[in-house]
Order: structure tokens, then C-alpha cells, then sequence
């Protein structure tokens, strides 16, 4: 029977909802662009396109995607974007970024019971300090031993943050709702992994699933479900 | 005598040069504005602020300068900024994203012989991405086991970090070019800290040198120095 020394967190629509906060400053977006003709698709389309061109230089969270808009909104404006909708792109991340923490369903609830049978950590590919401010404001950092942020989910920096912590991967369990993050790379390593699906996660994240009976593979439908997972796979006689 | 189990090092003018890459966007950006009858002295000063009033929510790093170059282009223009120098502005992060590293005298020799004989680190407040880029671009990345990246350097988190690598701070020695960041903290938690000035610093950084004969506190003047001071330190029978 495994017994986990660590259980790990994806923070981002895992703990609390996100991904709707960025979809929220996007609504805002196209209702500013509006009055430019831009429409919502063409806007939808481009700043994903400007995004995924700026990952490898710009990396992941809330100022990223600041730049992102307000790139892809000059260009869809022919440059006719005003001083004041480009400040207004800026203050929809700076609301972002001390938007309420909205926990998923049960998450208050079930993480401190993990929390009392298990050191718990977050690893997350967000900004360190957007992450860090949202634990707090999370009410959840106490629970947490260790926040950290890498930046790119692969099985390298897996490989590299277990090393530090001087964890086998086959004594940890990752949980989170990206196939391709969170996952896929924690299965590869040898570790075991727990995915939680998100109805809305980023086009990006999007990955194929393994297939039913991949061992150390869970799949569950809701955060709660958690402990009694924890319970089987750590039972005395339940076989690895 | 000590024994040092670290010796961490600050990266940016630290190991490389790294302030001047933002002196000159910020030089490009006085240029641009000088047509719209902003006078440069007025952008540095409200750029200083904007920066200031940002860095809690945005952190540090070439994105929040980013963000911070826009907000102070829009509001000294009185909202005119043309869309052509909002993307203007963008490309200068982007250029400095890619920059190559410019290495500190005689940091390309020296690290090698450090490496030789303690295991280093590289602790950084930047963005963890483009802190990776750039020691990879460095061509040191194979003498550093390490990069961590902090929201902050303070006492506490020097003591996370070092309690997180199981290190004693009284074995940890820092190098760094910012008393406030890399040395008083450091100091206070029992550390050892080298500091090494670097001619321009920002403004944000400044603090009171440490007065001479504080315990574990050394002044260099350049990297180099650093093998011979820790032969100094590390000799038999030198009395800590």
C-alpha cells in the first residue's frame, strides 16, 4: 500500500476558481472594444494567438495576460485604442489581482482534514506573488507547508522540486484539474496523481486523458472525494 | 572557523548586469515621449512613482515595468499615447526579455572555482522565468544547483528558503549588490553576507551600510576577491 509524504495542490482551479476571473476580463475587453467594431470572436481568437506567442517570453499569470490584451487591442484597433482603455485594460488586472479567493466546493472543508494526516504543498506555474497573496487571502495557508512556483509544469521541474524536497516521486500524490500540468508529467516521474476536472480550463492546459486503468491514475468528480481516496489507497491491506 | 554548507548569490548586477538594461528601455522611453513635450527629468520621477505605488500588487520584474512605462506614458500624455508607442513600449520588454547576459567582471572565472568547493545558488526576487532564461543565456546555469525565486527578501523569507534546503544560516554565506535585499537580512538571521556595490543601483534597493566591524559582514570591491576571502575565512586557523 502507498503511503504519500507529501499530497501537492495545483492552486488555480483546483483550490479556487481562476480561469472565470480571466474570462471575466476578457467579457470586460470586448464590451471596451466594442465601440472600436471589434467583435468578441475576432478578440476571443487573436489574444489567444498573442498569448500563446508570448508564453515563452512573457510566462504564465495576470501581468502576462495584461500585456497580452493590450497588445492584441492596439492591433485590433489599428492603433485607435484610447490612453484611457489602455489604463482600463491595466486596472482589469490590477481588480484581478486582488480579486476575492473563491474556493472550489468542499476545499474549506477537506483540506484541513488532508492537512492533519499529511504535509500538503502547492506547486503552481502562476506569478509567485499573485500566488502567494491568494493563499493568504485564501484563509488556507496555514495547511500549506510550501508554496512553489515553477515555470513550466514538466516532468524536469517535478523531478528537480522533489529532488529539493528530497521526496520519491513515488511517495507523492499531485493533485489538479490540468491533464497536461498537473498529471501526465507526476505519472511519467513514477508518482501518483488525482485528477479533479474544471468545467472552464484554459485551451492550453488541454491534453489527452489516460487511459482507464493507467495505475496511480485517479479520476474524481469533486474535491471531497479526496479523503476517502486517501483512506483506501492508504489502507493497511489495500495492494499498491 | 566557519564552514560554509551555500554560498548564495543575488543574480541581477549581482552576477550580471542588470539595472542599465532598465536605465536604457527607460531612456527609449523618454525619447518617444520627447514628442509629445514630456521632459525626461518628469518621467523619471513619475515613473519612480508608478513603479512605487505598483510593486505590492505587480512585484518585481520587466512585466510590472512594463505595465508601469504604460500607465505613466498614458498619464503623462494626458491619455495621447498613440498605439504605435503602446506596442513601442511592450518591445522594449520584449527586447529586454532576450537581452544577452552581460557577466560582471571576472564572475565567468570565479564562479567556476566557487563551484569547486561549495555548492551554490542563485537567489533572486526577478521573475522566475526570465531569471532561468538568463542564466541559461549566462552559460553558468551548470554551476548553480539551484534558483529560487522569493516575492521578497526579508528575514523570513531567507528563513523558509533556508529551513526548505535543511541549511544552518550561520553556514550559508550571501553575496549580493543590495544591502537591503542581500545583506542586513541575512545578517539578522545569523548569515554570512558579502556585500560587492554596484555603481548603479536602484533608488528602491538603497539602505545603510551595516558599520564596520558588524560581525560576518565583508565589503568587496569586486568578485573576484570573493575565492581569496573565503580561503581567508575557511582557513584552519582563522578564528571565526
Amino acid at each position: 500500500m502507498p503511503h504519500f509524504d507529501l499530497i501537492a495542490f495545483d492552486a488555480d482551479d483546483t483550490l479556487w476558481h481562476n480561469e472565470r476571473l480571466y474570462t471575466q476580463s476578457q467579457a470586460r475587453l470586448a464590451a471596451l472594444l466594442e465601440s472600436y467594431g471589434v467583435r468578441a470572436e475576432t478578440l476571443d481568437e487573436r489574444l489567444y494567438q498573442t498569448e500563446s506567442r508570448n508564453i515563452q517570453l512573457f510566462g504564465y499569470g495576470i501581468k502576462s495576460f495584461a500585456l497580452s490584451m493590450i497588445e492584441t487591442a492596439v492591433a485590433l484597433t489599428g492603433g485607435k485604442l484610447s490612453g484611457t482603455d489602455t489604463l482600463a485594460i491595466i486596472d482589469l488586472a490590477k481588480a484581478q489581482l486582488v480579486a476575492p479567493v473563491d474556493l472550489l466546493e468542499q476545499v474549506g472543508e477537506t483540506v484541513p482534514k488532508l492537512a492533519a494526516r499529511h504535509p500538503l504543498m502547492v506547486i503552481t506555474k502562476g506569478e509567485l506573488l499573485d500566488q502567494e497573496n491568494k493563499l493568504k487571502r485564501s484563509g488556507l495557508a496555514e495547511y500549506f507547508g510550501d508554496i512553489e512556483v515553477v515555470s513550466d509544469k514538466t516532468p524536469q521541474s517535478y523531478a528537480s522540486l522533489f529532488r529539493n524536497h528530497a521526496l520519491e516521486p513515488e511517495r507523492v500524490l499531485m493533485v489538479g484539474n490540468s491533464l497536461r500540468s498537473d498529471i501526465l508529467p507526476v505519472l511519467e516521474l513514477g508518482g501518483w496523481a488525482v485528477y479533479i476536472p474544471y468545467p472552464d480550463t484554459w485551451l492550453h492546459e488541454a491534453a489527452e486523458a489516460p487511459a482507464p486503468g493507467t495505475p496511480r491514475y485517479y479520476q474524481l468528480e469533486s474535491f471531497e472525494r479526496l479523503t476517502a481516496l486517501l483512506e483506501t489507497l492508504e489502507a493497511p491491506h489495500q495492494p499498491a
